[in-house]
């Protein structure tokens, strides 16, 4: 299946999944063109997007945004070239970035749209990752709430993910100790070779907490906290007096049913706030960090130009393997920034 | 039993307390004054102050600070006057503070002892409590990590104690609405009409979590944590979006021994700071902010000297009723600051 110029493919939400999403959570669906009105942009999607986030959104309940609708089209944001512009801030062929979903073509007001610009103009996908939206996580969360110091040690999970890999780098290039954890030995080799990381810990591997208390021998005075479970139970005990814990994401929890049963350790949590005087902070990155977003994009490109940071991509062609994308990434299955690509990138 | 010029009676750590302290935890003992070297004074203790925080020195669990050691004296914070001194800042008959413990004469360095000052000097005690280091508590802690603005909701446990009650009353000074939780119906009453809360909830009533609902209808923008237990998860569902938590005891805990059985909240919580974007930090006062005292002296002086700080002193006589005293502090059955008197005051 590729794009044509008169039918719209989207994917919709056709179901809320228990416990972890499966294909038929999803419909596939055609459409005619949607009509554009004044101030409006018509997009055609190049790049789509795949991110943990998205997990959230098929579920029903409270969270920080409001779930997709049954039978709506799947949230996600995606690089599009512009079709027809009834702005006159953009034009025909303009490479924008824009939350325009899991589909073909969308209609969106030209204000919620952003031009590519810099680096990304000539590797268009990147507006997606490092120099996008998980770039900008991985920065603020890191900078601004990690406020990591030279000599710190900077621990990260899904190391080899857009975050955790620009984490990892952007705390080598403030002077840091950093120790990645990944799932499998291809990654973590991945993460320390090419990505710079002191060292990185398979958590398939038994005895994750004695192997990160090796590999921290001073401790872990910056978690960045994207997976949660048992990556986050091996570091508490580990974490120093006055460690910060910027907290963007629980992946590992998005396809969880109900608590598990045990021991309930909320009040152990509470106490080790209070005894190692920790700062643990979540955040939604444009939500908290909108107003900055400058600050991110010069010093990234600068970075970035500079030859500082690597990046990975996984690019899956066709919208139509997207669901199953989706549902692999929650597991782990993906290998860096996972993108789905919809259409040619050339009109 | 009274002070004498020639025996100091002082309250050792006889064993360690597993849950509640008992009697047999603690024992009396005589000694001799102990003998002045340079740089240091020997201290009478008047009022000796019994904190929360007690409960964990005295026991050899990891924390925040080292344990009182078996057969060594308890410690506390205690107001004392000079008896002799060998620093040339000194001189017999001052007013000072100091961590001097559970005993009628201390020998201590004279860089660990300040000298009363400004309203102190008129009711001494008051320095152990809203003038001391309850008072800087609640100061730094909800002005610093809370970060109150006018129209939020405030929510503070152990409203009648010397940290909450001051929360309560700095946060209607900056323009909250506070609502206190408090252990029987009086004390919530002296909440409201001595200090100014703006309701007051008993947590020994049922349906805490519905009445806090009630009591806070636009949801809780700070939650000044000193309690933890069934304060916190009534707390928690009602948090509103970048809520700020500053946490300095969990007192509901300190005689807990193991975690509860049942589910495990611990992602529960994790998962909450993530979609309400909380900020929780623990502090420990002087080890956080030692450096920002003078702040809190001048603003508390200002406040106190016109009017707009109450205070509620419980005062015990009789350094053999400590024991006793603090095992009922953990049980909350004190009302308002906790201090044994001593000695007299006059020499």
């Amino acid at each position: 299946m590729s794009q044509n110029t008169t039918v719209n493919r989207r994917i919709v939400l056709a179901s809320r999944p228990k416990g972890a999403p499966v294909a038929e959570n999803f419909r596939h669906e055609e459409s005619s063109l949607p009509a554009l009105a004044d101030g409006q942009l018509l997009l055609r999607t190049v790049y789509l997007s795949l991110d943990p986030y998205m997990r959230g959104r098929m579920s029903d309940a409270p969270s920080y945004a409001p779930p997709v609708a049954l039978d709506a089209v799947m949230t996600g944001g995606a690089v599009s070239r512009v079709v027809e512009s009834k702005d006159a801030n953009f034009k025909a062929g303009d490479w924008v970035v824009a939350s325009s979903g899991w589909q073909d073509y969308a209609t969106i007001d030209a204000k919620l749209v952003k031009k590519l610009e810099g680096a990304a103009l000539e590797h268009p996908s990147l507006a997606l990752g490092v120099l996008g939206m998980p770039g900008f996580t991985a920065f603020m969360g890191l900078l601004d709430i990690g406020e990591p110091k030279p000599g710190e040690t900077v621990v990260v999970a899904a190391a080899t993910g857009p975050v955790g890999s620009l984490v990892g780098q952007i705390a080598k290039i403030k002077g840091c100790k950093v120790v990645g954890i990944a799932g499998g030995e291809e990654k973590c080799r991945y993460a320390v070779e090419h990505f710079g990381f002191d060292e990185c810990l398979d958590h398939r591997e038994a005895h994750l907490d004695k192997r990160l208390q090796e590999a921290c021998p001073r401790g872990i005075d910056v978690y960045f906290e994207n997976v949660g479970g048992a990556v986050f139970d091996a570091v508490l005990p580990l974490l120093n007096t006055k460690a910060r814990v910027p907290l963007c994401g629980v992946v590992s929890q998005y396809n969880a049913q109900g608590l598990p049963k045990g021991e309930d350790r909320l009040t152990l949590l509470t106490s080790t706030i209070l005894k190692k005087r920790l700062r643990i902070q979540g955040f939604i990155i444009f939500d908290d960090y909108g107003h900055r977003y400058p600050e991110f994009a010069k010093q990234m490109s600068e970075w970035f130009s500079a030859d500082k940071i690597k990046f990975r991509e996984q690019i899956v062609q066709g919208l139509e393997n997207a669901p199953e994308s989706l549902i692999g990434l929650l597991e782990g299955k993906n290998f860096g920034k996972l993108v789905i690509q919809v259409g040619k990138e050339t009109d």
